[in-house]
Order: C-alpha cells, then structure tokens, then sequence
C-alpha cells in the first residue's frame, strides 16, 4: 500500500470523525437556526451607547487621571506572558508606595471595595474569633454582618452618625472585648467623618490583636504609614483618589496577619478568597511559596490592571506627600467656600454633617441641605446644567446629606470653584 | 451689632474651626512631609507602559469585539444618573438573549467567573444540600470544594479526563444521592471537553432537583437555551466568546432558583453574595421588589458595563444563531487543518487529547503535542514569531496540551488560518 493511499484512507476517515462531531454536537442541525430563538432586544440592535463627560465630585468613583484613562485602548494581552506579570510587578510596586509597606503580600483583587471587605475578614476571621469594630456608619454595620457570617463574634462600640472614636474608647472596647481582630474605617465614606489611627497599632500590638483597616475613602487622601502605624492589614478601591476606573481592590497582608492566615485550622468560606490554600499557589501575582505547586486560581482583568499602573505611576510621579497636600488644599478651599456661602451669601442654610472640625473627613465633605430642599433636586439640577455628580448620601444617610468628594485628579482648586458655582446656582433656583 | 460685624464674627469662628481642623488632622504638619517615606519605585517613575498586539487564542482571554474595545474611551458616569442605568438594562436584555431566557434576575456580578461560581453556590446550597457534581477536569473539582465550604455534601461522579457523562450516568448519579442541585460544567476547558445537556433540565425536574450550569467556556459558541432547556440558575465570564474585557461575570437565576434563595433558613456565608438580603435590596440592577427598602450593595465598574453592553450588542446584531454557526465552521476549518497537519505533512504527531469526537468542545481545542515537544516552548516561540497567544493548558493539564481557542471575533477562518500557520512553523523549528 503506497503512500498516497494511506493519505487518502486517513483523509476519509478524518471526515469520518468531523461527521460524527457534527452529528452529535448540540450545535448541528436545526438548533443552529434562529427559528424559536427569543428575539434579540430592539433596545441593542437601535441604541447607540450613550455617555457624558461628568465632573464626578459625589465622593466616589472619581474621574480618572490621564494616564490611565489612556491605557484602555491598549491591547488585551495574555494571562501568562512576561509582558503582563511586569505590569503586576509594577502594580504591586506601586501599591507597596501607597500603603507605605514593604509587605510581600500586597496586590490587587478583581472586584472592588466591597468584596474585598469580605475577603479580607473571610481569611483572618475563624469561626469564634471576637473582632471589635468602631462603629459610625454603613461601613461598621456591614463589617459586624461579614464577621458574623463567617462565625466570627462581632462586638461593635458605637458612635453617633457624624462622630468618631478617641484613642482611649478603643482601648477601652480592646480590654473589655479581647478581641483577636480590631477592625477600623479610616474614612466613614456615609457620614463623611475621620478615624484617627494614631496610637492604634501600638494599642494592637499590645494588647495581641491584629488592626485591619479600610481606607477606601482615605488612601492617597490623607497620611498613611502601614508599616510604621503598624497595621496589620489594609484594602481600599481604586475609583476613588487612585483615579481609576471602579473594579479593582489593592489589598496587603502583614507579617502577622500572613502568620495567622497560614496556622489557621478551619478554611475559608470562600474558595474566591482563600490566601492560604488558593492564592499561595496562584503564580501570576509572583507572592507564590517557590516550591509551591501551581495552581489557576482565575482570570484577572489585564485592562484594569493597565489603568491602575498607571494610576499608581500618576501618584508616583507627582509623590505620595505632595497629593495629601493637594487633597488637603482643596478640601480646605471647599470648606473656606462653605463658610462664606453660609455667612456672606445671607445664610444659604447649608451647614456640615460632622459639626466637630476634628471629625470631619478630608477629601470627602458631608453637608446638610437647608430646610426644605431634597438633595435629589440639588443633584439633578447640577447634573444637568454643570454636568457635575455630587452625591445624596449612602446607608443611613440616602437622600439626607449633600456629599461632595474632591478626590484623586479632581482635588484641584479649578474643580473645587466650578462645584462652589454649581451648588450657588442649585441653591438659588431650588429656593422654595 | 450690625450685620457685618455678624459676619466678620462668623468669619473668625470659621477660620478658627478650619484651624483646628487643621491641627488635628492626621494630615497636617510633619505627617505631609515626603521625609521618611518609602521612596516611589523606579519602575513606575521610568518605564513606559508595554503592551502588545495579540491574536488571543489560548482559549481565553479572547480579543474583544471592536465595539467592545472601542467603548472603554467612553467617560465614566455617576452611580445613579439615568444614562448609568439605562446602560445597564441594556445589558440585562442583552444577557436575557444570550441566555434564551426571560428570567428577571440576569445581571453581571464584577468580579470574573471563578467569583460567580462562588457566588452562585453560596446562594443555591444550604448546610446539609446535597450538590451532584459530574467530574471530568478542574472546574467539578473546584466545584466540589466551594460546595463543602458552604456546608453542603458535594457527591461526585467522575470521567476520565477527556470524556464526559452520558445521560443514564447522570441520572443514575441523582438516583444514588438524591441532590438539591446538580452542577454541570458544560464547556470543561481544561481538557477541551463538551458535556452535552441534552434531556438533564427534564431529569432534574422529574427529581425534584435545582439544575446550575456553568457557561464560560460555551456561552455564544454552541446553542443554549436556558429556559426551555429548563436551566434553573447559570453563569459565565466576558473574555471568551462574548468578546469584552476580563472582570465580569453574567449571570441568570431562574424562578426555582429564587424561590430556593429566598426561602433560604441560613444567610449565605458572604454578604456580597447575599441575593435574599442585600442584592435585593439593590436598585442599580433594577430588580429590587418595588416595596423594598433600597440599600447601597457595592459601586459598579462603569467602564466594564459599557464594553459589555457593545459586546452584548455585537452579538445581537449578528445574531446568536449565526454566531454559533459560525463558532461551528471555525471549529471544523481547524479539526481539517489539524487532520491535514497530522497526515499530509508526514505525521507531525499532534493528536486530539480528546479521542471521541463527540465529547469535543466546539470552540476550544485541546491537543497533545508531539513526542519530545514542550508546549511552553512552543506557545513562547509562536507568541515572539507571530504575536499568536495560545495556553499550555490549566488545571491537571498544565504544560502538557496545547490549547486553541477560536472564540468570540476570533472565530473565523482567516484566525484559523493563521494559527495553522504558526503551529506549523513551531513545530517545524521545535522538531528534535
């Protein structure tokens, strides 16, 4: 039998089998046509995407920086190819400046703020665990509901809406509760107040606890230090003063809270989340043990982690102090601006949320409207005359509060006159 | 007292508060100082973002459909503005047509597909739930795991890598162990595997049972039909076949569903998951019950939603049945390729990991390489040669196939054609 016919025999018999996959593939046949489909929606085939350029000072997201607004148009890459685990290097480079950490464990989860929270609490809370949350908003409420979900014994101390806690009253929670974990919001994004941290990760270490900190509203805004504050684990978003577009969690683990995760005898309830079992074998992020096996742990999002390079890269270059001064400018020129409006303008009625100085947070400014006016109405009205976003208020305070946020590329003097401008106008012309 | 005299008295108090606001914030004095900071890395303050042009066919990411692609230049909206939301109906009719569905609750979770599988299970199984899961690659696995986590009773019935169940095993399966659910993965992209779903919604109706299928690696490539093929709750990622950027995960849950998810006696273990009480509660969506009290779940990536939306919309306007059709011949055109490869050229000793032609997956293609050939070396040289990205395989796999994805854009016999192109040439320069 020569050649050519053992070609044409296995030719015959490839045809063979690609007849056979067509037949019985759910794809052939007449389940391939579009008869009996549901009809795609009118609303895709006709529509054109419709966008607007906002000025989004609500507090939250934030416009982008330049730089990486830019990097969307960039190419998708692989998943595995040095190219893209140079820009996670980057990413995490970045990140470690941010969080001022030399922490190995520090990166970025697909996802955004809110789970991160869970994930942050899923892996250093096992079942029994007591963990002290300050509570003085939306975000403390929540943290006690993910520590209970996770077996955890959540003892909240409380303060009224619109305050926060001294150095002494966490002390105080610390000894009466023992708790394992202290779990604090830098920013009350709700309420638009400060926590302070000074002294706190003294406290901890002292008293053998691990201090987590969410600084969603705070990072890039306001000093942070976690190595010398002694912090022993931290998230935030990056929609807010990162200047990058929401989907993105920077995360970073400590020594001690790496030492706590790797003992831990229960795993976590998430697979998702898990550090100890998932993400240490997960080679794209480089944190893998060396002789660790390799595992998948899940597609990240290559665009994202573009424009967060390039965010972090944004805030390298200009440097971490010189951004702190520039959020505490315009929030100090915004508040200037509130007093007048208050006093010169005759009493516009709008005065702070957070009526101790103390509290109030920088960057993200809570007000409460004059009598009368719903904060819907102001918003709209800015929106559609300035195309300008502010903010109603989340959690308890929806609807309640006029929120203003002058964060990432929008905490600028320019940006802080056209918001004072806006809300004059709204003011004016909502005035019953 | 006059009223400037009012005035300037107001205007000393409030340059007094601001001081102290001054004085107390962490953000004052030495603290904004760049002394003492870690210093800002060298690789951000120097080198360029790098990217590259990839054909991506590793089986995921794929590129993005160019008005995917060409909407995430597009300006980040507010939260709640009206053009945001009616992106995101947009979305939902998009997705209820992917689907083949009239489910209310279709919507798209941030986060990626690895998240919703989490997801979806911490919602659907309760402590004691017995879940069938068919096992033939990595995903049964990580199903299983998730499931345990959650406290339900994982019970596997397991193929060999490289095939998958007939019909009679599944029902055989939910005969021996009686589940709650029954998990099924329907594209197995570790091993190029395609699990027919053909008669499984009637055996889990018969069984009283709920039926979750995993789509990532077949949704927009083979026929689906959620609702009359009586599906009860699905999921899938966005950078394979729907041809938008990694980050998102759509998702379908069907009446059954939502009537097991809301009589639920125990939360769910995460409170981002949480469908009965906090996503229900979620007005960003739109399926909130009208009476509910509204309750902030998490911000939304705009950007994503938007690539989304444009990719939903290139779909539909081509039609779900022309897509598939044509996923179907990009597929062929390759299987005739690789049969040519493996007999007209000599024998180059690429085989089909997957021996019966009807447990393929029409759109990624496992292959085993020649003797004495390391897929890693061949995806490396074809990546430098031809800027062609395909993946050594996952899971159980890693390193030992070579995986090809024609999927979303990418599906078409041009891409076939270059990808033969280049398998040719690397196995060509590799020959030992």
């Amino acid at each position: 039998m020569g050649f050519d016919s053992i070609t044409c025999n296995k030719l015959v018999w490839c045809t063979l089998i690609i007849a056979l996959w067509t037949c019985t593939l759910e794809g052939s046949g007449h389940l391939m046509s579009s008869e009996g489909l549901l009809p795609p929606p009118k609303t895709l085939l006709e529509d054109p995407l419709i966008t607007h350029q906002r000025t989004l000072v609500g507090g939250g997201p934030s416009n982008q920086y330049q730089r990486s607004l830019a990097s969307l148009d960039r190419p998708v890459m692989g998943n595995f190819e040095n190219s893209s685990l140079k820009i996670m290097e980057d990413v995490k480079a970045g990140l470690r400046y941010l969080f001022q950490t030399e922490n190995k464990w520090t990166l970025a989860l697909s996802g955004g703020g809110s789970l991160a929270m869970d994930i942050i609490l899923d892996n250093l809370v096992e079942p029994g665990d007591v963990v002290l949350i300050p509570t003085f908003g939306l975000w403390g409420v929540r943290a006690a509901d993910i520590v209970e979900r996770y077996g955890g014994i959540p003892k909240k101390i409380e303060a009224a809406l619109g305050s926060a806690f001294s150095l002494k009253e966490i002390e105080d929670g610390i000894v009466t509760y023992k708790p394992a974990v202290v779990y604090i919001t830098n920013g009350e994004s709700s309420t638009g107040v400060h926590q302070s941290l000074q002294g706190v990760g003294e406290l901890c270490r002292k008293h053998y606890c691990l201090l987590v900190v969410d600084l969603v509203a705070t990072i890039g805004v306001i000093p942070f230090h976690m190595d010398s504050w002694k912090v022993d684990a931290v998230f935030s978003n990056t929609q807010k003063a990162l200047g990058s577009p929401t989907g993105m969690a920077p995360i970073s683990y400590g020594t001690r809270s790496i030492e706590k995760i790797t003992s831990r005898k229960t795993k976590p309830k998430s697979y998702f989340a898990d550090l100890k079992n998932n993400w240490i074998r997960n080679n794209y992020w480089g944190i893998s043990d060396p002789g660790a096996a390799q595992t998948f742990h899940s597609s990240y999002p290559i665009l994202q982690i573009y424009a967060l390079r390039e965010a972090l890269a944004s805030i390298a270059t200009e440097g971490l102090a010189h951004g702190w001064a520039r959020h505490f400018d315009a929030t100090a020129k915004l508040y200037t601006a509130i007093d007048n409006m208050t006093t010169i303008e005759g009493g516009s009625g709008v005065t702070y949320f957070v009526s101790r100085a103390e509290h109030r947070l920088t960057g993200t400014v809570a007000l409460l409207p004059p009598k009368g006016l719903d904060p819907k109405e102001l918003m709209n009205l800015i929106r559609q005359m300035y195309s300008i976003e502010i903010n109603i208020g989340i959690g308890p305070m929806t609807g309640k509060i006029i929120r203003i946020g002058v964060l990432g590329p929008n905490a600028r003097p320019d940006i802080v006159d056209e918001i004072v401008s806006a809300i004059k106008y709204g003011l004016k012309n909502l005035k019953k």
